[in-house]
């Protein structure tokens, strides 16, 4: 099949080209419940420029002994091509979207609903994933697509909807109708974490965003206030919640001084939630202690996650802005998330 | 000044008038917290009709010794007329609507937030209510109004509506966009619950109930599905959620077979909430044991979930249908709700 | 292999043995995940009366096509026999503990972790079970057993102590050290329940039985207060809460009027949670409003509570009188308790 | 009245004496819930050397205006002297403990029950405490003492018993029996904590000191694991968790790089409580991320919480090490503490 391949890594982000076409064998079933998945849509992410960058190597390459070649692409959408001995309820040609990480099952974190502390594989960061014609997955990694959704509609809700889908419902489940949860950073997550607030929970939502743009589609998504970021954003939200801050803020950014803000725009006993990364977070012990505030990590999703996000898709609470290009594009996809010129998010499609 | 006085029980609800208007003694300040509350609105609820019944007197009468004359009325909102010595906030004028349960606020349940099961007094059932100019209550019991909302529009929240938001919310809490759930009787109450529902989770609403125009106003208010009541409902809300049932069942009804119906609309693991009242709940315990069910009971709500309710009214999340009566004209009110001739709910307003 | 195989329903249980001794076809591995258990420990549970008096066959055998013969036994111990060509994680000999329900791990109910709500085979009930020297089960169902455990020790924790823990665990986690929880039923899974309760809560715990060694046993595990069940239960535990009954009270008996007591029991706002089964529960929806208590059903547990409950066991918390029979001495196990002979649970091994 | 008065700040805590004993006027009732409590017991606490450090103006003095002379002492119990006009349920001579926080129980985080994040006074920091004969509080701070216990001897629960305790029970709420808690550090309120985590989770606990003193007293306690905090305590943890870290850790440190190796014990998806506090806390986004940890801040607890340790308090389920020091010697038992020559906690008594 084809794919788009890494070779080198690339910490300056520099090199003309990043990935290359090439022919690769075929991906093959070989335990009872693999799952061959044509590729329908393959998100592009910034956390694949980071993967070029080297950025992830102490994580995905622990012991130093090379993961390249990579076939990257973590966020993937398709039809089931061809199923394992034991594979039940799917078959050839169903429309999915595949839960990003692959786990056995039988650890206690899987057992209890928890997939992503599971042991197991990411493919596209830590072994081949999407960016090709198919994917090796397995059965308990497939949902299956309601006729409203396209592969190449929902792809980026894989990985990056789902992450903001979790921080979101995290919040949601806390937040009363007198309260506020503050949005910082209304960009390809940001504007699906909106949308998850405003479906989940009745808190007014302020939305801190440097760029006009993103905050009028934020506006059009169901936030009640819009705060640009010029500088004065931390006085902004005290002052729409009463001088003292409000019960959530989501960062989705996490870098260039956000997590300070952050976590002054946090009330007392409020949580203050990190999505997005970048710097480190620095706040003395006594803040901590004297206003209770909370600080609370993210990743990814469970496989129910994804399959609640599917449902508010499906419905419509939940759009996705994307933006298409052909497997052959992938380095002009990169290229465009690199300067800042997609809205919404790339998507490779066959 | 003025007040409707309730003298005689009338088990049969026959009597040509039940309440008559009398000049009564002011209410007096008596403790430092004290406040009395000039009657912007009374609402007149169901429950009115069962303490004319004399259905109440074991629970607000249970040594017998007589509660009569009684002036009734437990959903009231005003304008503050005059405050106890050391309240503070609050001053003559502001308009407020009146959490109906008047509590020390220093037993362990106020204490834990649960203002409902603390010891106190609960005016309009076993003291004086707000059919009257005027209320004696406390500082504690009083939530100031935004200028949104006027207290003739919403006095019914501060019983009828705490009640649905309560039940309401503690759905909303449990349910996830994947799932369902019924919400059984439109009325009064559950038109509010619908909208709590909507406005707090995106659990599928499903409404069931024998009006048309019930339901037509459930889907005003976002209700997603629509089932008549005409003995197939079970059947109908199965064929709705897979066969398997709702996460969550509200009854606001109660009584005409509904506590049998909304068990077997509740998926095994999910939760019924009983709301409305009337008959016996009957269910086999090995019943209980298979599908894991929970019968949950709902009274009331907190001041804090008063408060949240208002902050959703503010916003627009929730609206009141209401139909205004003057004072004098409190028998007109209640006969017209015993008769089934009230959309929303009434009134009485100076 | 040999097995205890039942060819008749007895709804009196009246005959004079009603399981007989046979070889029969040695189970074999069939998926990949498949795995066989050589039984060290099959325990002997009420509800293999109920399946021979043939109350479950609604339930098992829905369709009426025949269940019989069926090899009982839901309650498994032993060691890895056999494993299929995909599991991962036990080898022979292994020493494990049989979580009760075969599930395929890949509905949304597995995946949320609530295994025993999952689609799946409850052999014992529906397929054959371990009244025999081996049982099919699969990886998923596996808990590897500590040195401290032996299998003849622990298998009736597979599903009559994980029920009573999951039950017990509920409420432990609402209890608070100020309240309070009645234990009704010091038998086979209330001792187990107590020990639990002791173990994960400092709530007072009373005890409620009609037998005084039952009480006395219920003191050794850590019972607080211990109520003889001589008709005046129900004001000796309100006398022990204030007059106001208990936060959570557990029904081990639910049968004999403990339904209508229990409730009584229960404090307003707090839970009574239905384990043992037999008689219907009748409450009136007003007592359900105006104390706002909640029913709770409890069906057996999760694998990750089995594993729990094993940590438990491992450490002392939670101990477990056993009786052993021979497999060939199974009539005799189960006619000793249908005749109230056995203090604890019995078991059959090899 | 005597009383035991701060004038001077001393940053460097090197002055001969902190406090000076003075006749003051007496307390004087002023509102209609006021009651002046005589002291029974004032626990000596290291926020006092911290006020006199002077670390705690910019937080209880904001404006600059001068706090001193302050009478110290916000651990307080006795026996109630005077009570004001509407005072219910407490008389002259009634033992009480007293809640620390002196709240008006009207706004919304009162009505929540979070009574320390409400509005008002903290006597002993920003207010006269009770290093003193008498102490004005008001009928909302008092609980009754029961029989079994003496105001000398519980007077350090009221801030850092329920310090302590409110940490440790938020961890115990989310601990599975099969899970584990590491307690950095069992001083004064870490010997609390563990035996607080004992009676309320089965989980197991770990704790980590520098002193072997400490730790037999842990060992005493209930602590599973005891580990020397000898530079190897990170490994130590992990070594005793099978790798991975413990799902709680309660760091009663908070300085000398507790911070950075108590995070470095949690595992993933676990919470790190934060509670001594002295450096700031320093973490990547990134780890945040990856790991989906919690950071969680503690402050005091709530008066029911208080109830609820009094609870555990009575039944022996928690012991507190005390030392007593009369009035008079209040500078005294400043020095012992700050010289660490205190096991246990340090109460004035008269």
């Amino acid at each position: 099949m084809k794919a788009q391949v890494l070779h080198h890594y690339d910490p300056a982000l520099t090199a003309p080209v990043w990935v290359t076409e090439e022919t690769v064998p075929d991906p093959r079933i070989v335990k009872s419940n693999d799952v061959i998945v044509r590729i329908g849509g393959a998100g592009v992410c910034r956390t694949d420029l980071h993967i070029i960058e080297g950025i992830w190597r102490p994580h995905t390459d622990p012991t130093g002994t090379g993961l390249l070649p990579l076939i990257m692409g973590h966020e993937n959408a398709g039809w089931v091509e061809e199923v394992g001995a034991e594979v039940e309820g799917f078959r050839k040609g169903d429309p999915v979207i595949v839960h990003p990480k692959v786990t056995g099952g039988t650890c206690i974190a899987c057992r209890r609903g928890h997939d992503m502390h599971g042991d197991g594989k990411f493919p596209g960061l830590d072994s081949n994933g999407g960016y090709a014609e198919a994917l090796l997955t397995s059965s308990r990694n497939l949902i299956a697509l309601p006729r409203t959704l396209a592969p190449r509609d929902v792809a980026p809700y894989a990985d990056a909807g789902l992450t903001a889908y979790r921080a979101a419902k995290k919040a949601a489940q806390q937040l009363l109708p007198d309260q506020a949860a503050v949005v910082i950073g209304a960009g390809g997550l940001g504007h699906i974490g909106i949308q998850v607030l405003r479906a989940m929970c009745a808190a007014r939502i302020i939305v801190v965003d440097i760029s006009d743009t993103s905050l009028a589609l934020a506006g059009e998504h169901g936030a009640d206030h819009l705060v640009k970021a010029d500088g004065g954003e931390v006085e902004a939200v005290l002052a729409l919640t009463g001088g003292k801050g409000a019960e959530a803020v989501i960062d989705f950014v996490g870098e260039k001084g956000t997590t300070k803000k952050g976590l002054d725009m946090t009330r007392a006993a409020g949580s203050y939630y990190v999505v997005g990364y970048g710097e480190d977070i620095r706040v003395p012990t006594v803040d901590m202690v004297i206003t209770e505030k909370n600080i609370i990590g993210n990743l990814v999703g469970t496989w129910a996650e994804l399959t609640e996000l599917m449902a508010l898709a499906d419905r419509g609470l939940v759009e996705l802005a994307t933006r298409h290009y052909r497997l052959s594009e992938a380095n002009q996809a990169l290229r465009d998330l690199h300067h800042g010129k997609i809205r919404g998010r790339a998507v490779l499609v066959p």
